[in-house]
């Protein structure tokens, strides 16, 4: 959420100190200048990439400004109620709970322990899952970080394309403000795309990509130990070495009241 | 106090030489262009920060001002005054001294001997404060850092975008210089807030930072050694490894004076 | 394919964009700084390579445009094959498969074994073969790369020797704007060679070696473990832990059928 | 030397250059901007070091412009002596010898070892003062690099603070060419003092710095030696591998000569 | 060959360019810039070098011009028949040859084997050859270098003193073309210095710097294997390892021979 609020305050800043400045907005509409940016940073990126990172790119904007970090707390607390009822009731009981699993990745974990498949080929299977994302995630990232460093390139060649344009043609000198006017307009369009949409979105992907890979070891750490019997105790002090120290303060006074009990 | 103090000195320097010059002081200020660049760069810094953060950053620029270093030679001494109570009256003893100190770290660890916990539970607790401290300033110090890299980039968003304006509007030419004027202000305004406001608090905040995470690493050092019995002597040598030559040579004296009592 | 896509694109976008905003696209044709940028950039960037090196520089420009990935799973699926072959009929009968084989990396290497040489001297054989794969392959993509850096600077040399020229003789006031069209004509044919040609010829070059070198390290593997008498089965297995996730896929279900049949 | 003599050689031919074109040095004189560009790089550069720093750079200016080279052959050779009479007439006899001694390190250690200090509290005590040599030089030479980064950055404001003066009140044009030569004074200043200064300056520092860190390293490792009874050869060995080929010249020879005298 | 192959190529591409424009080469002569950027750039550079390294600095600009790669080959060729004559006649037949040998190096390491000294001084004695060329090189690579860096800067210090007289200094305005266009002079000459000559120099001697060490370590370990009795074969094969699978494979070729005799 703080990437587009962040997005739409430093533009919001920009407008309001125009309308300050008594300058007018619509000197800086340019369909040319957003046409040779967008498209010309897309173009000059694709080299190293594959159409499709192109076709998922607008799906990774998305994401970066709606995607939510995923909840490595909730995750340890629904893997320590998994273990109990394995404890108690065998990994065959694990089975009524799936449906109740909305992360892909630890339902297929927890189909797989249910199966009674061998332990190295869980994780050999989650493994590969996790090197896939890894795989799909980041072409994405790097084509839109990319598209951050082409843009002010391509917003200046868009400059010196009109200046050049505009000082060949000095026929009427009144029109030079103007042309200088409407050349700069592409500078303005780059540094802007780079600085207030490429960057900060391929920087909230990076960020999101490593909480999902990190939340994704705890569980396939947890669902290796719910299969090796493991108690819920022993599950809960193993998966809270990866947490940060405010996620861990709920877990440990559960941990310390499983302590007590038992 | 040399980041307030420093701030001070370069912003006068700009202003004399101003004044030096012949040039009036009026002409710098422009409630847009401070606007754009302070609001601008925090928007543009957003992306990967949480709301917390942006609240606890005015907090952390007044920290800067007036934040001091902390003193781990005077730590060394109450540690060692606390090590010799608990070797002559017992750990009990300590229980009393608890009123007499300021830092809540310290007091912490000493409750926790004072109160028989177990030396690794001790440990523990420690270390994961000194975490949640890294986790509660390491973003306020990173965001700074984001916002002096983004306040040149608004600040030449404004001057351009001030340029296109007065470009485009060549009616009365008279006035041509005056844009150009208000225009540069927020390429000046970018300019100096990066370096000589955000960029020189991060620095002083990251290096507060620093000391205090190695203070706290002397006082839980120092705290385990009174729980294990240290003799003063041992605990001044052990912890006198983390302090500098200077800070050092009013410890070593003492040092060897408890050498020749020993 | 889309290192020449994308180079289309991004030109086209300046034209498009040009044409936009109703600006002239003749303006933007000058054969001095073409000139001026190519052959300069290959000269400044000549010190330290040799003749060989830029008379392969065109190839090397042809492939970045129309090379294709080599496939590691096909080498798999016929190494499999091979293996199958050398099991059930000795490595002699491998003999009537080198005519099938296109690659001559691959084939190098089954004609060794084929003919009885040594292990040891069929790996340094073709180590020797990747080496000089990279001694030949590393000059060029280092010299394209140099030339990326070496056009804006000369194209800005360009523009600074045009600015001279027209301010030195200003007899002629009106032809100060085409002086200085024709002056950034040589800056913007820098930048554009820079960004849109060298540098991402450059980088797919890189890419396009370094999945080569993969590739025949792959072979040279695969190759070493038939003649050791490896089974399909484990040189398979052996041979995707070289390859990403996607590449596996295929293989595993190969893999289980033959896991099945064992 | 050579720092000072560069300096006055970069500055000179700045001079000759101006005089050649027929231009006037008095155009380059302007106290405003030498005020701004020292003063506010000094302010700039302060948060993060004390006042102490700040009063010890001109010393440190002074010594990068004089100071000699400590010179490591002629410390091998003096202590090759002192191991000489140390091994026929004793370590008391090394008092006589304390007197001549014009290296207060030197003398400290030779002095400690006189007094027959334990090896090990002699090698803590001079490990100490080398510590605290760093602790003293790093601050100043970090300081004046960190100004050397921010004049170039004064020179820019106090430029952009003179166009916007000059820019803001165009009510006399016949004074803009003086305005925009005032204001580019200080972009000159601020360039000056970065490459000709500041930075020459802190690197001429750290150079001495480490010369004299590695001087000393010698001289602690050579008065341990001598305290251990080591003979002036094998001190003369040892010591030798800390010099360059050009500074173990004419001590090999006198080796040779002890071991044949041997 | 290639650098100054490239630097003609270079600078030639930059008159054709001028000539293509119909611009007079006149205007770019401009002996005071010349003056100040190699001047200047020489006096910014010597804070941290010697008197010795600025003499030198000549004979390495022309060496970078006209010296040949060593030929490791042929010394693995010339250091296999010493082998065979070492082998077959004793080592000191090896002295008839002593007077054909052109490399100093060599020749030392041949005549101290010739002499009978220890092995160990032998090593020693070339080993610290090589590092007193190293001692002999570095400044000078490192100091043509550091002006390549300081070129542009001195280039831009004299375009801004161009500026600042010409500006200030409008009593003419029809010299105002004329004193821009000679300021921008040292900007120029500034680049051209720094990227076609300095820099390219300092690569091409860094280059024949590492050429040569790699070389006299053939040389050197190739001598200890005369003198240690091995035979020419293995000489050959151990030597090989250094070299470049280009280089090695006529040596192949003599070593398999070899093979087969042996």
């Amino acid at each position: 959420m703080t990437t587009i609020m962040g997005i739409i305050i430093a533009i919001l800043s920009i407008i309001i100190a125009t309308v300050m400045d008594g300058n007018s907005f619509g000197a800086l509409i340019g369909p040319s200048s957003l046409f040779l940016v967008v498209v010309g940073s897309i173009g000059a990126s694709l080299s190293g990439y594959q159409m499709a990172d192109i076709s998922r790119m607008p799906k990774g904007v998305i994401i970066s400004f709606t995607g939510k970090d995923p909840d490595p707390g909730a995750a340890v607390d629904q893997l320590m109620r998994f273990a109990e009822i394995a404890r108690k009731e065998g990994v065959l009981a694990l089975e009524s709970q799936l449906e109740t699993i909305e992360d892909e990745f630890m339902k297929t974990g927890l189909q797989a322990i249910v199966d009674g498949v061998d332990a190295e080929v869980v994780r050999d299977t989650l493994e590969i899952e996790l090197q896939a994302l890894d795989e799909r995630h980041q072409p994405i990232i790097a084509l839109i970080k990319t598209m951050g460093g082409y843009a002010p390139t391509m917003g200046m060649i868009g400059t010196v394309v009109g200046l050049i344009n505009m000082l060949g043609n000095l026929s009427d000198p009144s029109q030079l403000g103007l042309g200088m006017s409407v050349a700069l307009l592409t500078t303005l369009y780059g540094v802007i795309f780079a600085n207030l949409v490429f960057l900060p979105v391929a920087a909230k992907l990076a960020r999101l990509h490593e909480l999902e890979v990190s939340y994704r070891e705890i569980v396939l750490d947890g669902i290796l130990a719910i299969q090796s019997g493991s108690s819920p105790r022993a599950l809960v002090e193993r998966l809270e070495s990866y947490l940060s120290p405010t996620q861990r303060l709920g877990h440990q006074e559960r941990a310390k009241g499983a302590k007590e009990a038992a």
